[in-house]
């Protein structure tokens, strides 16, 4: 590309507590490299359909917006979880798409997002390589869950991980408190389908003053009743105090996810995923009514993804960094490829970034390695705590107006 | 007093953010007015009843272990929820009491609680009374309810209200980021059995760059199920995105907790009291079918009450200053007492200690006055944003150790 022109980044798919770090590295590296106008789409790809976009030079206006725009949660620009149809199913989508970009004079798409969302820029590139159209389509890697094949780790993950390790020794250390000669347990449900990264975060909760939780399940093994109150009854036994973390997407043997014993969850989502709920409350249900003591279930939720007030430094800097890679990379010319994260070295911890075709990522799931989770399935291994460990070292202050983190929003005219 | 001799300090019920920083109060007061021996009950007056406790001294070994201390959740002494017999149903419990008490030499008993706390206080200092004994009993105001009589508000009130307002804020921006052009109902759970404070610090989050919740239900007034629907499909229609937050506590007219509807809640705890969970997940279903769009529900659950990675400056102050008004009380002779917070002024805010006398206080709870409820029974007003505000106000860093909160633990020889 001998003259740049303009650039649009967008966001799609569940949000994070740093999803937008990424656009403020999109944002700062297109600026360095020259690029005109950078745009932002709202709402994804779907907002894009409508001609949805902002110039980001009109929301970003100084260097403090940015370092704003890093603190701020969930997708700045509005996220979409919007599937593209298969290019034969909906070729007038795909032309009304390279028309929007024409217009706007677009070299370079920048798509932040997971697994769903790296599908978008494999048909895209595809699109443009079939009709020679001569934009680039980089994908910026983005997911709490850590699913995505290839990378190391995705930014997103290393946040959520350290929200969920903080709460878990605060709700730990309540759970000491209140207990004197009673038994009490405590079941966590930690988000993750099919992916157990952040239900294993909880073990970054064991440090010199706190014990951890005393039990893990993940998604990645068959969840057996029987034996999962059978462990709990016999530490109640020797420990009175209990406390354990669940994946929402725990299932049993015959396929069952534990959610819908309860007869809840019936929702589906556009990607056809149906919406897990009601694990913790459930096991703790059944194990009052079993083992006959005061129990209770602690979602937790949504808090998970969206909690930048406790976000992790290492994590903000990563997911401005592939944010920034993949402008570079898109000027180099590449194309339907995702920034990856490599880990250069753990201690001291550094990393670099990659780059890789879209087309082994895209729809490719990657879960926890059966050997990163003990014997009894119970548990993950030391080798994912020191896998984990870095990634949510470090702090970036929010910035605190009137006693509560500020936020930068879209401006419109 | 003449001579001062020993004290012991007790925390009861169920634990707060800052709760520890009134036992900091305590022991930096008591060290500075020379008492010899300053204890700590384990899980309060039913710890000491099996004469469980500590020496505080080999505890708090430095003045950074209390600054420690008063970032530390939940309760560091351990807590209890245990009422105490009436003095004629049970008079040799109160020998027994008094006899640990004489044995350890205590001139002073500090219990640092909420409602069902300060009736201990009540009873010891009634018995003291009736028995000629010398010990001096006061009640430190503790509990995030905020529905102690007398004090203009309670410690730990302020750091829950800041957590909740800070959430708030970014499930708001979740919401709104995933929302394009879909209907999208948020409802959130706080905690708050009788008494709104703290569902109506949600209100909290309504800032500059935030729009806040759109509606908000106190269980001061009885919730109606179809006017609540009408007014949430109303809501839908106009602005797709809609937050609502709705305390545990929420009841119809005919006295039914909102969450009993599900079937659920049949635990009831030491005190009578009823457990209410799934407020939130009943709504929600509640409305998905109704109204037939994606809704969700957010309990704010425990960690509303221990999440002192994000509690108030304001808040911690205050704990620390009626732990350390309480032993500077009881030294000037005084006893069944409790400290109360007066606000001096609101702008800027200003607080100082009172006393009053415990037999005022103890069961008697306070609840969000009408006039600070708008007509319609869906908001809280401006007053009540104005008196909660202030108290809010201010961050204590946690002490960050290998990217997560530290904390003190009791050390057991």
């Amino acid at each position: 590309m001998s003259q740049k022109r303009n650039i649009i980044v967008g966001q799609s798919g569940g949000p994070t507590a740093v999803i937008n770090s990424s656009v403020a590295g999109v944002y700062t590296a297109a600026k360095e490299l020259g690029f005109n106008k950078i745009y932002g789409m709202l709402h994804g790809i779907q907002g894009l359909l409508d001609e949805q976009y902002v110039d980001l030079s009109t929301q970003l206006k100084s260097d403090l917006d940015v370092e704003l725009l890093k603190r701020t949660p969930s997708a700045f620009l509005g996220s979409c979880r919007f599937k593209l149809p298969e290019i034969n199913a909906n070729p007038e989508m795909y032309e009304k798409i390279f028309k929007i970009l024409e217009k706007l004079e677009i070299d370079v798409l920048c798509y932040i997002g997971g697994n769903d969302s790296m599908d978008t820029i494999k048909q895209l590139s595809d699109y443009a390589a079939l009709k020679g159209h001569p934009q680039k389509f980089m994908g910026v890697p983005k997911t709490i869950d850590n699913d995505l094949a290839i990378t190391d780790h995705t930014p997103g993950f290393g946040s959520a991980a350290k929200y969920i390790a903080t709460a878990t020794k605060e709700v730990i250390r309540d759970a000491l408190g209140l207990s004197y000669n009673k038994e009490n347990i405590t079941v966590m449900e930690i988000m993750g389908r099919n992916a157990g990264w952040l239900t294993g975060a909880v073990a970054l909760a064991k440090t010199e003053e706190c014990c951890g939780p005393d039990l893990i399940y993940l998604p990645e093994l068959p969840f057996d009743m029987d034996k999962f109150v059978e462990k709990v009854q016999a530490l109640v036994k020797k420990q009175k105090n209990v406390v354990v973390a669940v994946s929402e997407g725990i299932k049993l043997a015959d396929g069952r996810y534990v959610c819908e014993l309860s007869g809840g969850a019936d929702y589906v989502d556009a990607f056809g995923h149906k919406q897990l709920q009601g694990t913790a409350a459930y096991l703790a249900g059944f194990l009052g009514a079993k083992i006959g003591c005061k129990t209770r279930g602690i979602e937790f939720s949504t808090l998970q993804r969206c909690a930048s007030h406790i976000s992790s430094r290492t994590d903000i800097d990563e997911a401005f960094m592939v944010g920034s890679a993949a402008v570079k990379a898109a000027v180099e010319g590449n194309t339907g490829k995702m920034i990856t994260i490599e880990r250069v070295s753990n201690d001291p911890y550094r990393s670099q970034t990659g780059i890789y075709d879209i087309h082994d990522i895209a729809n490719n799931e990657r879960i926890v390695p059966r050997e990163w989770i003990n014997e009894e399935g119970d548990y993950v291994t030391e080798e994912f705590i020191n896998y984990a460990k870095p990634l949510i070292q470090g702090e970036l202050q929010p910035f605190m107006v009137n006693g509560l983190p500020q936020h930068l929003v879209v401006k419109k005219d």
